[in-house]
């Protein structure tokens, strides 16, 4: 349920700008930031400048690109600039990539030297890396200071940044070498120096590093977050916790999205475009009309035993859709176990001779479920085809599911890519020739 | 790649013990673990022993919990207390839950009262909800603190804690009032009274709360932590965002097998029993043939019509699978919106129209594809049917492909049941019923 409808429920009135404006007022940003989302822009507005500035920044940081940029159009400079100032580094990155040329020269001369230059550095990082999703707002501390004059740089640092728990220690030329938790400083006795309590050898991960990389990191390292270094070893921002968890759920939607055919939707499935849905959903769909042709093709082959044996077509569905059912199976099985860094490539040829067990056992059962239905449609003889397409069609189909994604992840295409659609599709396709090819061989 | 095949990459030889412990001794202790999770028990042991008791402990409570069971079998029982004393309290519980009776009876007694009770208030929780993944180590402060008699507090509260960096405020009857960060205890001049530096009504979850639930409110609100409560409005314990992220995952693990009617397996595939693959993926296939009786039932009907024009069949796979293709995109694009609270109940109505029009573009580009091939392969009749047919399949495709995860979910099943595999029969015996009615009607 979205904010505003939540709010429809709790009896609060849309037009009632005072009811609106103390519900802002007293809400988590995050929820705040839900309800101007939903709002014409202009109104969006006039809520937003009836709160404290420290209020107005949370708030801004947690809407949508798309409500940030109809903001920045409308908002008076002077405030704009105000609020971009205090924002988090990462997300002041973000919206400037989102900002016309007009209105990043509207915004820039406003803001302080430095801010403008870390807008700069931060938002010049490919999509998808390490640096896209850093931000700057760290502490760091010299190797030479004692916990104490450690503990007063971080109050003096602290109102800017987004976490102080962790600060990182550097040389003189920014090369990491350690970091500190703030825990460990409160703990220590005053004049404790800091390289007695720097955890050395963080964790770090590499700028143009891919973030479903770093995110999957902090999982398994269970970090608050993880400093990123240049090529010359230099700190030059983190990733934090929370974006990670962003990453996590972003990629699986992906992966899933992916893994029907259906594209990956990056904006909410409610609110997108019908023709962005349209365009993202048609495309596999007329790839896999014109894949299937093969399987009419195959089809056009046996015309003649077909005409002799129409029973056959009865048991057609079922033979190729198990072939694609089985299919889909092991490659999703495959592609997540692949998404999720469970396997390797190395595992492959391990995987395939267990793929191999279990798609025999399954296609074995399979076939003794089926045998004495071919019988009752049928005679000894298509129940004999029957079964033994099926054991052949479960095999092979969950061969190709397992080993597509593989593949794809050797060629260094997304595995994602090997759907289920295209799956069920080549098993249709196979499914066909064995089939008819068995009963050709069989009953004649 | 395991810790173990990138170890030997590394040519660290695995039967050498003093090569192997000073690599434990060095590594982190969640590779530290990775490595000891993949060595005989016995070996296990004898590299834990020659760690230090911090070191012990940090990659015991980061051991499968299988290699930890068999740890607690075979080390010495005044060690495990030790190392169990250590453990945070969450990782601790989860371990007395895998504890036989026995090993039970002959852990607890060497434990402090403290811990023992609090082990067994942990492990009584529901699997699956707030309870059983909080933590019992978090700090709480008085409302009657100034900020330096807080930070005194969590000094001496800290080493035992999972988490200093937000503590919570509770009155004298445990119940929760408000968070304070570390952060603002330390920026704040000494004297100011928690009260004043205090964030009040703090977001919590309630015991019984699905882990789900609790980890989507983590992500959405970005904090570190969350509260749980009791019904009495009592702080019971913390969910940390360590475990939230790897809810996230774990989720969208299991719905992601799911969907291509899978089962869940909880373990690594690469590791999970021959037997347990072939048991979680054999019933839905057998249920799907049997699903699969009514294409055949349906194709039965028309054995007069398929006699008569055989070029159908043709066309069949086509037919029925485009409807499947359809339908599992537009399942997925709901069963993903449904898991991430993207789309809830209310929006079926709204979605269901966009449904209607995206299949409806859908159906008539692909009609538009077929048609040419249906009039070379046959004539205009085939042609006409081919292309009718397209658009009322993938219609009806897409409108279960979509209401099916909606449906689901109102009977209070998982919407990812609503799997591509299941979608796909449906749509196969919907497609042949479509197909062959058209083809009897236009070409007789």
């Amino acid at each position: 349920m979205s904010a505003l409808e939540a709010m429809a429920e709790d009896g609060l009135d849309l037009n009632d700008m005072d009811a609106l404006s103390a519900f802002v007022a007293d809400a988590h940003a995050v929820d705040a930031a839900a309800l101007l989302d939903e709002l014409e822009p202009e109104q969006a507005r006039d809520l937003l400048m009836a709160q404290t500035l420290d209020h107005q920044t949370e708030i801004f940081g947690y809407l949508y690109g798309d409500t940030q940029e109809a903001l920045a159009h409308i908002l008076e400079r002077a405030k704009l600039v105000e609020i971009v100032s205090e924002m988090n580094s990462d997300d002041r990155a973000d919206l400037y990539n989102r900002l016309t040329e007009d209105q990043r020269a509207a915004l820039m001369p406003g803001l302080a030297r430095a801010e403008r230059e870390d807008i700069r550095r931060l938002a010049s990082h490919e999509e998808g890396t390490a640096g896209a999703i850093m931000t700057s707002d760290y502490a760091t501390l010299g190797l030479e200071l004692t916990a104490r004059e450690a503990i007063d740089s971080l109050r003096k640092e602290a109102p800017d940044k987004e976490t102080i728990y962790r600060a990182y220690v550097v040389d003189d030329e920014r090369k990491l070498l350690g970091s500190v938790r703030l825990q460990a400083l409160i703990l220590a006795s005053p004049d404790t120096p800091i390289a007695d309590l720097m955890e050395r050898g963080a964790l770090s991960v590499r700028l143009e590093e891919p973030q479903e990389e770093v995110a999957r990191k902090i999982a398994r390292y269970d970090v608050l977050a993880i400093p990123v270094i240049n090529e010359s070893g230099e700190l030059v921002g983190i990733v934090t916790h929370d974006d990670a968890i962003d990453v996590v759920e972003a990629e699986a939607t992906e992966d899933f999205h992916k893994f029907a055919a259906a594209g990956a939707i990056g904006e909410s499935v409610r609110d997108a475009p019908i023709f962005t849905l349209y365009r993202k959903r048609i495309v596999w769909l007329v790839i896999l009309v014109f894949a299937n042709l093969f399987s009419g093709a195959g089809i056009a082959v046996f015309e003649d035993t077909i005409a002799a044996y129409v029973t056959l077509v009865i048991f057609m569905p079922l033979i190729i859709g198990s072939g694609g059912n089985a299919g889909s199976q092991g490659a999703t099985l495959m592609v997540r176990a692949l998404a999720t860094g469970d396997v390797v490539m190395k595992d492959w040829s391990v995987l395939l001779g267990r793929e191999l067990l279990v798609a025999a056992l399954l296609g074995v059962t399979m076939a003794l479920a089926v045998a004495p239905i071919g019988y009752a449609r049928g005679d000894m003889g298509i129940a004999l085809v029957v079964s033994l397409s099926m054991v052949i069609v479960v095999l092979v189909g969950s061969l190709i599911g397992m080993s597509l994604p593989f593949v794809l992840s050797r060629l260094r295409f997304d595995p994602a890519t090997a759907s289920a659609p295209l799956i069920a599709t080549i098993a249709d396709v196979m499914g066909i020739l064995v089939y008819f090819s068995i009963a050709t061989a069989i009953l004649f």
